[in-house]
């Protein structure tokens, strides 16, 4: 069956997260390691489970100006026209806003999927039916927009949560299990994330976001207005020209630095939540990595190297090297990248971005 | 003061030594390695402890065939002729006798100094003073053998002991100290050190000798007959001639695998110790080369590279790595050369070898 030719995706690839360190750097972030040592990295993983909802012409990857070059050598298949760079960092809402401008211009029928390029999912026929169902909805309810939901297995404290009106699995009413979104929440403390957790109210907001063209562009003229005065004027004069790129780079720095969570999502009257038939993970911290990484004998974690692991059990080994031995480990990071060594308790990952600032702050940009 | 034209020493460099593995390597053993990160490789500090005592064309290197060219790069003012190469392993008796051989064709009144290339001298001018006063002490007992003898700080099981007939520092007989030998005697079990140096009567056995060309050569000829013949037969044909290395290659094979302890000292008649003016360790295992390197605010020995330690105590840090980050480890070994990397307690380090030779097994003769 051929692919609907409204089906469009946008990879956000922006991130420049320092909580992989040393293995992610400014230099290289997440999105392009292949940190769970599967032979393909995270955008590259990304890419492929777009492959079978849209055409890979209609598959936009918005990113830094530095990584234009990364993402162009990851994705070979990627057409260059499709990598959108950011001349500066501006947050979710203007990289949306610029991809859902220029896909419009493109095609006004347009119904676009925005995914975080750098995210785990464990189900790639899941995901494929997840999002197509989605397609489905919101080709029926074009002014709609809806979120992909992760039914939480934990009361996790650095995810956003998505609160519905019913109970998951209770809504009589739900179209394909699609529920109306009653209400966004920012990252909670551990007790509300119990109580979010054992009310059956609350999904993980996955940061996977469907809708059309149209629908997204009148909620930028609604509630961002001035944000959507910059892009409108670039409308039939600079997307898909010559000009795009210059014009991109004098509107761009004159957009507020907002998120799209913050900037629509959270005041939009027409939000519905299509619940995730994956596992997902945001592969934030060296944990959830581990949680998602096949292990071995001694339940380590192991990446790309020769392990010789004794009364080690529970670490995370990924490494430059060709062979690691490691004893009296439990439960411990050991990373290693370009000439840089991390060993630290897995219980502490939450130190390495201050570390990673102090050692920028004392030793210079160059590890960072 | 010229240097005495007939003071020779020969630095044995043959070692493979695989206890310093990763940093130590059969490709690149510890004698070559600046692996308590001073600026300078251990054969090239001891080279330079030399350079006060005898001319530089006195200085003679024997080493395998593999490593004559790193020996040509890390001593640049040793004469390539006095590199001497051992066609193959034969512990130290055939390495001492090719040497002497070859000292004694050139200068029949050589007296010559022999010294391991890999152990840590802690005191320069302390080391001077006990050689020289050596040397002095052989010139008017041109049939005595001297040993530098360490004075124990702690029963050591990893050392071989010299006895003497009295008391350290109680022979009232002792000419600048030196003593007679009254036995020789292997690496002691633990009860057996701690009666040893309780007892006053027992050094450590440095593996440094001295004695003249002569007097070394006759030995070999009453106890080593048959090494003796071997060598014997290259007087006056081959010893510093174009021939040499051939005659060696002919005759090496055939020579015992001995070690000089074993196969001369311990049956000669006339031996001294002299106590040593200087720190000293073999620089045997991880723990020793702890032991003599200079530590940081935590305690941690670290060469060449940055470290944040967080909770971290008590380590060998010795990596190729820019940065090392480390947490909660106490007391470890991290050490990392050419892909390879341990992570191991100080306490384990005698698994080390074992470890490595089963690498080498599963994995390869690369990883050893």
């Amino acid at each position: 069956m051929p692919l609907d030719e409204n089906n469009y995706c946008v990879i956000m690839a922006g991130g420049v997260g320092s909580r992989f360190w040393p293995k992610s750097r400014t230099q290289c972030p997440k999105q392009f390691l292949d940190i769970l040592g599967t032979g393909r990295t995270l955008i590259q993983q990304t890419f492929d489970r777009f492959r079978n909802i849209c055409n890979p012409e209609n598959i936009y990857v918005v990113t830094g100006e530095d990584y234009a070059e990364i993402v162009s050598e990851q994705l070979p298949e990627l057409n260059k026209d499709n990598i959108l760079c950011e001349p500066i960092r501006r947050n979710t809402a203007p990289c949306i806003a610029y991809a859902s401008y220029k896909i419009f211009s493109k095609n006004p029928e347009a119904q676009i999927v925005v995914s975080p390029a750098d995210h785990f999912v464990g189900d790639t026929r899941g995901f494929e039916e997840t999002i197509k169902r989605g397609l489905q909805f919101i080709k029926f309810n074009t002014e709609s927009f809806l979120t992909v939901g992760i039914i939480p297995t934990r009361p996790e404290t650095g995810y956003g949560y998505i609160q519905i009106d019913s109970r998951i699995g209770e809504d009589p009413l739900a179209i394909n299990e699609v529920t109306k979104v009653k209400l966004f929440t920012e990252k909670p403390i551990l007790e509300m994330a119990k109580v979010f957790v054992s009310s059956k109210e609350f999904f993980w907001n996955a940061g996977i976001f469907l809708w059309s063209a149209k629908a997204i562009i009148e909620a930028f003229r609604t509630q961002q207005k001035e944000m959507a005065e910059l892009f409108d004027s670039g409308l039939n004069v600079a997307y898909n020209t010559a000009q795009e790129k210059e014009f991109i780079n004098s509107i761009y720095p004159q957009c507020h630095n907002i998120s799209i969570d913050y900037g629509i999502m959270e005041n939009y009257p027409d939000i519905y939540v299509i619940p995730a038939l994956f596992p997902w993970s945001d592969l934030g911290t060296w944990g959830s990595l581990y949680e998602n990484s096949q292990k071995d004998e001694n339940q380590n974690a192991v990446a790309g190297t020769k392990v010789v692991a004794i009364n080690s059990t529970g670490c995370i080994i990924n490494t430059d090297s060709n062979l690691v031995v490691v004893d009296g480990l439990k439960d411990y990071i050991i990373a290693q990248s370009d000439k840089l060594l991390l060993i630290m308790p897995k219980a502490n990952e939450q130190e390495i971005k201050n570390i990673v600032n102090n050692v920028k702050i004392k030793y210079g940009e160059q590890f960072a």
